[in-house]
């Protein structure tokens, strides 16, 4: 596996794209890279492949120079002729080259690098992060006190970045789809989380160091051990190394009893002391406080937005005048209270959700502009090819809709909408695939679930959820409330309709389960036709089915006596039901460190003598749009630039003036590490030059007009392109360098 | 004292204007209403002294009722004429008629209505806020769990008015002023408060209901009693209402002993249960958590947005190129866990915050762009102003400045930008005040505080803190972390000063301090050349100062032997200290209720027949920019609707297409009173209507060119008088109603 930090000269490379001559085939306004430039190459299928018989190869040979060995000192033993010793030795060392040349490679596959000079992941990680962290885009939060860990402050350039992810989110999302914003405070009353399940189940599992009592995340321990003899240990066998594989690709899944056994037999201590460690337990993940002075009213910081929409059903589906469907949005802070927070910006105990909850009659999924998401084709990575060991592929989503292999065409809407919405923003579309959750990570309730995943020094990250959670939420607060919250479709005229009358058999259910014979009741009275209809299928056939109920959030035993489920005629005026949710996520935080390394690459100075980092971010998300500069220290020219400056400001367009004396090449690489897509730079009492940053083509603008044309760039009404062939071109040496 | 809503049958009265010809003569970009509606007439200096005077006179009156019924009784006792006691009966009851007027009076002063029919103050917030609530501009949180106290969430309109001033407040402050915007955690850890002086001091007073437990506000308890003896008894004598009133004026400054005093005196007991109240206690206010699993790290959701700015000073001076001054910012939620909150957005438990520390020179704090804010007028409510019991006055802001009124030109730079931000959200420059802070309300550390106080329902409400805290912040985190916040100003050559050296005299202050020797010797060492002159010069006058250590948090007695100040030749390169931070900070939901009130109106329908609600939001807050409605139902004005809703999306306007078949009369009523500021109706295939609110003015546009028009006004590029005169006008009846 090779991770290389893109540089102008890999362009030579077959996978590449020369930086240079990208500008001009590309729109600036959507991010033109993304569908070129493959930096890193990740785990082809290949790869394991490749690992496990070079693990065999290893043991074979290790083998042998036993063997040889053996046969050595056999001669020596024989008092064999010096000449036939040599020979032995000599094939023995050879053996041992050979044995260390495929430990090499073996190496090399295992740590994500080739040996051969080109940077790792983990060095292609630190270069972006030091710059990133030098240039202040984010920062550990309370530095000068040492920090807290999972806590970043964003700092000048972080922030605008993630202000102008939000507004585009606003714009592609909100504003397009006509949704109904809101903004609900984060400290919430333990009631909301309790019905929502939070309180009980949001949960990691947690050991302590049984002598200093710090604490750790249970599956990450078990985790880098699998990681680190995978890596590190060279002579485990190919069987050893499948089964590690195997523990972490069912971390996820593993009980509490289960990751203690693995725990024990792999005698895993506490990695900083080496104690032994307590048996896993669950920790709740929620910032718990108190609400008033009373110290009475128990209330958390809540852990996602998506619960301030569902308590507010009643009266959104009434601003919407009681029609479905429509969609509900809030963006704001969430906090979870991670155990051991690690991989910087990716696990943080605070963070922003942009979230989507969209109500849709259960009995009709389809979506009015799902045809403008149909021919779009991208990497999805369907449940059934995870299972038998494929990858992801590229998939035009209408055919995964019509082939059922994504549930519903909103759920398909969406899925389209995020992956425009990604792509725009910056992020390589070979490195972003929709990865389907398999039976076992879905709640019961969900009826389908993908991530977007994208792939950054970290692997496969999961940055958007997009869940149809069908009615369980809505449910979960009607239950606990005590106010329905439905919707109603009305009839123009009365319907005769053959309906399924549903009566549950109190006594046998009281018999049955006494103290909760209320919730079964109400349980089996809630069901819908089509459960209802399943079940009187499956008692006629069976006698008892699992039947779960959502108030005593498990499952019970029903049996025929239980229940009578029959048909009868009656007249109708309205359904009443209550609406199916589906819900995409984001995490912004994580959308924008992908960003971050997906923009992120280094070139050459023009002397060669150093490295010069670049963020090729486009200019929907580029921090600051542009930069002006006078060429040299000079009053007219600085006259002419704060003129430019004050016209930028009028136009909306953030820049920054730079008038200090360096010269304009270290005043370039300056502007190019923050991602600053256009430098103007006052050579002239007429006109400027607009120099873009990854092509650094320059073009001669008239004073007047060069905070327009910046303008209409930066708002997309034309590319790059379009300004390189209107305008004349600018070839001085003086420019770059 | 009356309050109107403003109607427009009001406009007769002198101090209103009449709605129908504003439009004409005013900007739409810029808040035209805000210089002429002084809807409501609040406490004219004249009130108060009628209000005494009432008293007096019913006082006066009482007696003379009492002194004739005795005559009465006498004159019957007498046996007089029957004449004789009829005179003196008709004069008794013309006297009692007097003293019924006189009471009619006094209740009007005090409640606010002049009983005239005119709506009180409370009636119109009423009006207002159950508009609000009913629209969804802001409804209680979690109200399907019957809510929490001070705790509310913005449904659609008022997140988008939120977004927009938001937006507004990063476009007027942060792009224009070129200022760091960062983005810091909620959940902070303990020791950065404890540095700010939050942990111990961030509390208010509060009492328990002896019985119940039930805690309430020390201080709202006495403020109500003295308001509701004010305000419903009418017979208590003018100088006890002078008492009551001088107890609410001086309410803030009364200790925890001060305030206990009083409420015993005044025999206050719970409100709900009529139960004795505890003395006096302080609780904190800041919501508490604990930060990670190990339950050993405390930390507080952070009560302001200025620490974390605080702590990043050093990276963000190295960011700014270690230059002065420089502004950072933050928008974010801030959380205050109020004993019992109440008045709606104005107090709450969580709100959002937008803070600028603006750090300079403390020998420096001149303004660059001073000149631009110079001649700006408007109404000051100086301190000495304050003392001398008269009202706040229009004053050109460079002479408060050069007068010395206002401290130095940077805080006064930033009043000016602030009441340009206000009013040009739609805060009625009437309603306006800029008010000094008194000596006792200031920290000492402060250099000068002004608060941007917008009059609305609830009085006059401080919705922008503007303050010079001088060093104090950064002094306080270099303490307590140990990592020096300073600046440095580099000399070009280096500098022969006469210096003043500062020795402690270690014994003496070992003797008089003991343990906390050493941080009276770091603060003596800290002096300014300023400070250590003037302990000098006291020393030697009076042998013994009252010093500040910022670290011991209080003053501590220095006499003259335990420290030496002279003055020695050095020679000096670089100047190092700790910059002044200027701090305006807003409280965004306080600004956005305010306006909300501001904007709010009612008018009666065409027929007459009802009252119907107006918000006159610019269209820079306005939640939609725009509604598009077909005249009729039909499916030609459908299609083109849906076209003009297309090409607004693109523009980015938010707006609602509005396809039910209600009248227009209704649909233009319902969006009046969401504020929207313009209504296209399609009523023919080539052009349509464009309607402006607030006049109900109409012109005729062409398909095409409707949303470009609704865009350029919105965007401030032209106003609606330029539309009106551009464009032919639209008188059919059709139309309104």
């Amino acid at each position: 596996m090779r991770f290389l930090i893109p540089l102008i000269s890999s362009s030579i490379t077959s996978g590449h794209y020369r930086i240079t001559s990208r500008l001009l085939s590309a729109h600036l306004t959507k991010p033109p890279l993304s569908t070129l430039h493959p930096f890193f190459n990740y785990q082809p299928p290949s790869m394991a492949a490749s690992e496990e018989s070079l693990r065999k190869a290893l043991a074979e040979k290790q083998s042998a120079v036993e063997a040889h060995g053996n046969a050595v000192r056999a001669l020596k033993a024989a008092k064999a002729t010096k000449q036939e010793i040599d020979a032995a030795i000599e094939a023995l060392n050879s053996l041992k080259l050979e044995k260390s040349s495929i430990e090499k490679q073996l190496q090399a596959a295992v740590s994500g690098s080739d040996g051969d000079g080109a940077l790792s992941r983990e060095a292609f990680r630190q270069a972006a992060v030091n710059t990133l962290e030098r240039r202040l885009f984010y920062i550990p939060s309370f530095k000068i006190y040492r920090g807290v860990a999972g806590l970043y402050d964003y700092g000048p350039p972080g922030c605008a970045v993630k202000s102008n992810v939000l507004a585009f989110w606003r714009q592609h999302f909100v504003l397009e789809e006509n949704m109904l914003e809101v903004d609900c405070p984060c400290v919430t009353p333990e009631v909301v989380l309790k019905a929502s399940g939070h309180v009980d189940k949001f949960t990691d599992l947690m050991v302590k160091d049984e002598k200093t009592g710090t604490c750790y995340r249970a599956d990450h321990l078990l985790k880098d051990f699998c990681n680190e003899k995978l890596q590190k240990d060279l002579t485990i066998s190919a069987e050893k190394a499948a089964e590690l594989k195997h523990v972490l690709a069912t971390l996820d899944d593993l009980s509490a009893e289960a990751l203690g056994a693995k725990i024990k037999e792999y005698g895993i201590t506490a990695p900083d002391t080496k104690n032994p460690l307590s048996d896993p337990y669950p920790f709740n993940l929620m910032f718990q406080t108190s609400i008033g002075p009373s110290g009475l009213s128990p209330g958390y910081m809540r852990p996602e937005t998506a619960q301030g929409i569902f308590v507010n059903f009643k009266d959104l589906y009434y601003y919407n005048g009681n029609k479905l469907p429509f969609a509900a949005a809030q963006i704001g802070q969430a906090f979870r209270n991670e155990i051991s927070p690690r991989q910087g910006l990716l696990r943080v105990r605070e963070f922003t959700l942009a979230e989507i909850e969209h109500f849709v009659d259960p009995e009709d999924k389809s979506h009015p502009k799902y045809s403008q998401v149909v021919d779009l084709e991208f990497l999805m990575f369907p449940r059934d090819e995870q299972m038998s060991g494929q990858s992801a592929k590229k998939i035009r989503l209408g055919d995964a809709v019509s082939k059922g292999t994504v549930n519903n065409e909103t759920l398909g809407y969406f899925i389209g909408r995020v992956y425009l919405f990604l792509t725009r923003l910056g992020i390589d579309k070979d490195r972003l695939r929709f990865r389907q959750h398999l039976a076992n990570e879905m709640a019961h309730y969900a009826a389908d679930c993908w991530d977007a995943e994208i792939e950054c020094s970290y692997g496969w990250i999961e940055c958007v959820g997009i869940a149809d959670r069908s009615a369980y939420d809505l449910c979960a607060h009607s239950d606990k409330s005590g106010v329905p919250l439905v919707a109603a479709e009305k009839f123009s005229e009365p319907r005769e309709v053959e309906k399924l009358v549903i009566a549950p058999v109190k006594k046998e259910l009281g018999l049955a389960f006494k103290g909760s014979q209320k919730n079964v009741v109400e349980a089996l009275e809630a069901m819908n036709e089509k459960e209802a209809l399943e079940m009187k299928a499956a008692l006629e056939s069976k006698g008892e089915v699992e039947f779960y109920v959502c108030t005593l959030g498990k499952n019970v035993p029903i049996k025929k006596n239980m229940v009578s489920i029959s048909k009868e005629k009656k007249k109708e005026h309205q359904r009443v039901f209550t609406p199916s949710v589906i819900e995409p996520s984001f995490g912004i935080g994580r959308i924008i460190y992908c960003l971050f390394e997906h923009s992120f690459y280094t070139r050459p100075s023009k002397a060669g003598d150093e490295q010069l980092n670049v963020f090729r971010f486009p200019p929907l998300v580029a921090p600051i749009k542009c930069t002006v500069f006078p060429l040299v220290q000079n009053q007219q020219y600085e006259d002419i630039a704060k003129v430019i400056s004050k016209s930028l400001t009028t136009a909306g367009i953030s820049h920054k003036i730079d008038i200090t004396g360096t010269s304009i090449g270290k005043r370039y690489a300056r502007t190019d590490e923050l991602g600053v897509p256009f430098a103007i730079t006052v050579d002239s009492t007429k006109d400027v030059t607009i120099r873009e940053r990854d092509s650094k083509l320059q073009v001669r603008v008239g004073v007047e007009e060069a905070a327009l044309v910046v303008k209409s760039v930066t708002d997309g009404l034309r590319t790059w392109e379009d300004v390189w062939e209107k305008y004349p071109h600018h070839t001085s040496g003086s420019a770059d360098d």
